[in-house]
């Protein structure tokens, strides 16, 4: 068992009522987080991954955000009911869901043409 | 730049007073994690390496745990002082820092000698 197949980090960040970019947590992350643990949990993958909650992974314009690891698949708009195909189809089948993926052009760069400034 | 070189997470979970298992917020985990991103700012890591607050990491008997990704590289009992090393080794020269990497035997799993019960 030791080391885990998969790391899945769920943004959980809350910017300050009025910040200059936006904040996802009222779109549905708790939700998105909890779903994610329970088909993980019902496809026996205890001990292969964990859902993590994480600080804010800086891609905001996306959110909900979760960043997929070791093999660094980020998703973007991610809802409570994309949970289940995240979980059989990448989790467990080893394929991430293209539909849902972050675009390299917006992930980590200020060039990402819906990043909003900062100030 | 898109996609990072390393992203890093920094555990920040606090249990409940008089939980079975330890928590480690106290031990210094907020000054660790402001120390790596200076370090890492310093060195001209922006954009390349991300310093990420995570929820429970579950290495609790091993805390303030710190995992790096892609190459899953847990570390155990960091201290503000080691975040230095942390940087100029691992995330600057990609070497590890062996000294503070945790065991395999103890990193997820419940067969760890150092694993308290959780009831």
């Amino acid at each position: 068992m030791a080391l885990l197949e998969r790391h899945v980090f769920v943004c959980h960040n809350t910017r300050p009522e009025g910040a200059p970019r936006p904040s996802c947590t009222a779109d549905g992350k708790s939700e998105l987080f909890t779903q994610l643990q329970q088909f993980a949990k019902a496809a026996n993958l205890g001990g292969k991954v964990r859902i993590n909650k994480a600080g804010c992974l800086d891609q905001c314009e996306h959110g909900p955000t979760v960043v997929v690891y070791p093999e660094a698949v980020w998703y973007g708009a991610v809802k409570p009911e994309d949970a289940e195909e995240i979980v059989s189809e990448h989790l467990v089948g080893g394929r991430p869901v293209e539909r849902l993926r972050l675009a390299e052009t917006c992930v980590n760069t200020k060039e990402c043409p819906h990043r909003q400034p900062a100030s």
